[in-house]
């Protein structure tokens, strides 16, 4: 399959089932919040890496269902929270109010810590998944989105406004905030199989740390170059909030040859998996560092 | 064992062990927030009732302790949360600042995020659960502290400021706010055993229910009758956030009256199970509506 279709119905399959999500919310209202923030048109980047891992590794069709929705609530809990007020403050997220900006900033924390929970909830009762399965899969969203992972990176982040980091600095913080998402998604997509060796998932999580750094310069390079209109976020941001960015510590060609060598690492992980350009790890790979949002 | 070495036995296996957490939190500030709140001598009710009804199933000993720290680590994140200024907008807790005071609004809400996803990360790593004990105890953790259980009660607590609700509305929403962590309390405890009947869940059940009740119960009269020292937080909060309480839609002595009742329910509960006045869960339930704090 080709990357746009294989997008799509990923997108498709992925949002038909969260519709389905927190049917038995004890509060309607903060079902609203919940399914405005979770149902908004995201590129559910990280659900088609699980599809994708999934597919690599040969497991059950359909299987990459339950861990691709799980992480994309821990994408989107990370998304409500990181938003607030007391956090980066945004006002527009994907060219629509932010969650607490079309609710209030209680319903916003409360919709992000529920879908955390929703997160595990989902995978300890799917049927389809053998009780090892399900407390790996569980095992891996925890660690790569606690304290030693995303929120930790967030932490970092905000130590660091107004801070003038070094690129390993930069790069250790994304490799947190955002790379341990990317991983957990790899991850994931290869316990869709019960019996994955461990070089195969050596060679996803270099992959995965590649393809983590080549999405973070990127979105840096489109904070500079793109638009709020195609962005659906304000522009400019990080120069406003003197964060230190790759375009500069690299400058703009700097980092767009960065990002074009960690893809280059990132298809040779592939390689010694008998991956090539036909496959579509190899091509979302690309796909992220030619995106325009 | 009477009730008294019982809880200082249970809060001081607890916090040695608590101490050893967040060795790997990628940010020592997040770690510091954190073990703030996560080491402020609370009463550990919550853990005392997983060892409890862990002793009651014959579950192996010392096999409590993996789950009543992720319900504690649960317990606590609700806490630094609800203390927001978006949400409950409190400044003191167990008589010290709150955590957004003592830190920031930001490092509070990293906390109880990171808080969260450690405690479903502690049970799926403990090597002395097998995968099903993990994987139910973690779907435990998941529904009772979710969008249908806590997280949602305290949806519809705020949603109820300033409005008049019924009794059986109260009681709703203490169902879920307070009482699916006190259900879930026993489940965990339960579950240390692995061959448990469901007779026995469905007395703990019972038991949680009205022990859920009593506790907030008794909460509403200590809100009215005691002083801020020996709360550790401001007495007469409940009023002044015009929130309904036991108290005032059944009078002091209603309240008693109730609260008597559940705890004699919880007390029926567990004479199905065999169990009388010298056990521990009998006693902790006498415990939770005579404490002054």
């Amino acid at each position: 399959m080709t990357l746009e279709p294989f997008l799509d119905q990923t997108r498709q399959r992925l949002e038909t089932e969260l519709q389905q999500s927190f049917q038995t919310s004890a509060s309607p209202e903060l079902k609203q919040a919940i399914h405005y923030s979770l149902l908004d048109g995201g590129k559910r980047l990280r659900p088609a890496l699980v599809r994708a891992a999934s597919e690599l590794v040969g497991a059950p069709q359909d299987s990459w269902l339950i861990p691709a929705q799980a992480l994309e609530m821990i994408h989107v809990y990370s998304l409500i929270h990181d938003d607030l007020p007391a956090m980066d403050d945004d006002n527009l997220r994907r060219g629509r109010p932010t969650c607490h900006r079309q609710f209030d900033e209680a319903t916003a924390i409360l919709a992000g810590d529920a879908l955390q929970a929703e997160a595990f909830s989902i995978i300890a009762e799917a049927p389809q998944l053998n009780d090892r399965q399900a407390r790996q899969m569980m095992q891996i969203l925890a660690q790569r989105s606690g304290s030693a992972g995303m929120v930790g990176g967030q932490m970092i982040d905000l130590a660091s406004e107004h801070k003038r980091l070094t690129l390993a600095e930069l790069s250790h913080l994304h490799q947190l905030k955002t790379g341990a998402l990317i991983d957990a998604a790899l991850q994931l997509g290869a316990h869709c199989q019960t019996d994955v060796s461990e070089p195969i998932r050596q060679s996803l999580a270099e992959y995965a740390r590649a393809l983590g750094l080549a999405f973070q310069i990127t979105d840096d390079i489109l904070d500079v170059t793109g638009t709020t209109e195609v962005l659906g976020k304000p522009s400019g941001s990080d120069q406003q909030a003197e964060k230190s960015t790759y375009v500069q510590l690299l400058g703009l060609d700097g980092a767009r040859e960065q990002a074009r060598d960690q893809i280059d690492r990132a298809h040779a992980a592939l390689s010694t998996l008998k991956q090539d350009k036909q496959d579509l790890l190899w091509q979302l790979a690309d796909y992220v560092i030619t995106r325009d949002h």
